[in-house]
């Protein structure tokens, strides 16, 4: 499978993070329409994350820490259950948008160890690509070999598609322009266009959290999941899909926001 | 995994099959709870049909009969929605009645030939059992290596998951008492109690179909693959859920409705 691009719609994008099971159905909505105008023949992977809807649940029963006292299995089951209501919604998005998109449950196909995919059978992805579908994992609680449980981010199921698949590029989709050299609200942090090896090491200082608590990490988390594939030869690039037409504008090849190579 | 119980909650018998989308909701929260009530330390995994949520684009797109035309990807991506959109209904009411109910997407795992399956990875499912979680998967749409596509039915999905784990019994819950010797709505019609290698030729003739039209076929079908399951040592019940107690009587060892073995 050539030239696969894994397109990620940030939970803190495509719902509200301050009220829980609440989606931004017009941001949803217009990257919907967005991605379907610029999609021509690319092969294409969505994924996306919970926001405000798992983010509750895994909050309450600490679910990445994994099966850790009598109320964990209950946990597993509600954030496994709040994850999948939101990728209908996302699937129903797509779907109304003109996309054949189909959902792929990580919690069914993955197994991890410690956090991180030890399992994960690509058979399904690869023949729904075949087709030119558009297959949609998305943020997930997994079983874990070791912990019993945990959460899996879209970044951590990108990492290991681009293990399986011929990925060539990466596109994050949040609600800040890029990669700052500090706090994005803050006015005096400034954009980093391009992350390399150059400057990695120093970009790396500059980070220290998201904006908002986030169960699967970070920016600093999500820069250096990146940075480690980029040394694949993929493109990554980390854009603000608040803008209209930004998400439109990096597919079709136009270097926006911070670009990791 | 040893002595699992595989029970079925019919798509006719959840959903009111003559209009689409609309579930049954007084009666999935009823056998909910007969299930919770019933279930003890059992394994149990639970199915359910689609009913009226896939059946009308999957017999508007014959999403039965493969990849067969422009529309068919499109069949395929509504199909997999609509199964999961009843999914959902399904495992919150099993969540509301206080299991740990977790979905498993079959169309994400499974891969069809000729409208059986042929690949399943079954370790999520043994993993989910294990720590006594409820699975919970469902007819649905699959992707099929000589076809393109098909519909994978719940009693498909059994036969293959009783190759795989130690199945003790199987109970399918549908709307009817059980298997008859003619139509069940005809008054002279008589409730076959058992159906053993005995009868068996019997009880073939006299079955044409179910009482309504069904993309993945009728009783006879129901009965040829629970016959064969049963020749495992597998004892199959046939009960109708309309009847208040049946579901949690059977799963207590009551012999009702028709038994196959």
């Amino acid at each position: 499978m050539k030239d696969v691009v894994l397109v990620k719609l940030g939970g803190s994008l495509i719902t509200n993070k301050s009220v829980p099971y609440s989606v931004r159905s017009d941001v949803l909505k217009r990257l919907a329409k967005e991605l379907h105008e610029a999609r021509g023949n690319q092969k294409i992977i969505v994924g996306h994350g919970g926001g405000s809807f798992p983010h509750v649940s895994a909050h309450k029963y600490r679910t990445n820490e994994g099966l850790i006292n009598d109320e964990s299995c209950r946990g597993f089951a509600e954030v496994q259950n709040d994850a999948s209501k939101l990728n209908r919604i996302v699937v129903q998005a797509l779907l109304d948008a003109g996309e054949n998109a189909v959902s792929v449950q990580p919690s069914a196909l993955c197994i991890a160890r410690n956090g991180k995919i030890e399992n994960f059978d690509t058979k399904v992805i690869e023949k729904l690509l075949e087709h030119d579908f558009l297959p949609v994992p998305f943020g997930d609680a997994a079983l874990d070999n070791e912990r019993g449980c945990c959460i899996i981010s879209t970044e951590e199921i990108f990492t290991h598609l681009a293990k399986k698949l011929d990925v060539k590029r990466i596109i994050l989709v949040g609600k800040v322009d890029g990669v700052f050299n500090g706090d994005p609200e803050n006015k005096n942090s400034k954009l980093i266009p391009e992350i390399t090896q150059k400057n990695y090491k120093e970009v790396k200082r500059h980070l220290s959290g998201s904006d908002a608590t986030d169960v699967t990490g970070g920016m600093l988390n999500k820069v250096e999941k990146m940075a480690e594939l980029s040394k694949k030869g993929i493109q990554i690039s980390i854009i603000n899909g608040l803008v209209p037409g930004n998400l439109k504008r990096s597919m079709l090849g136009e270097n926006i926001g911070t670009i990791i190579k």
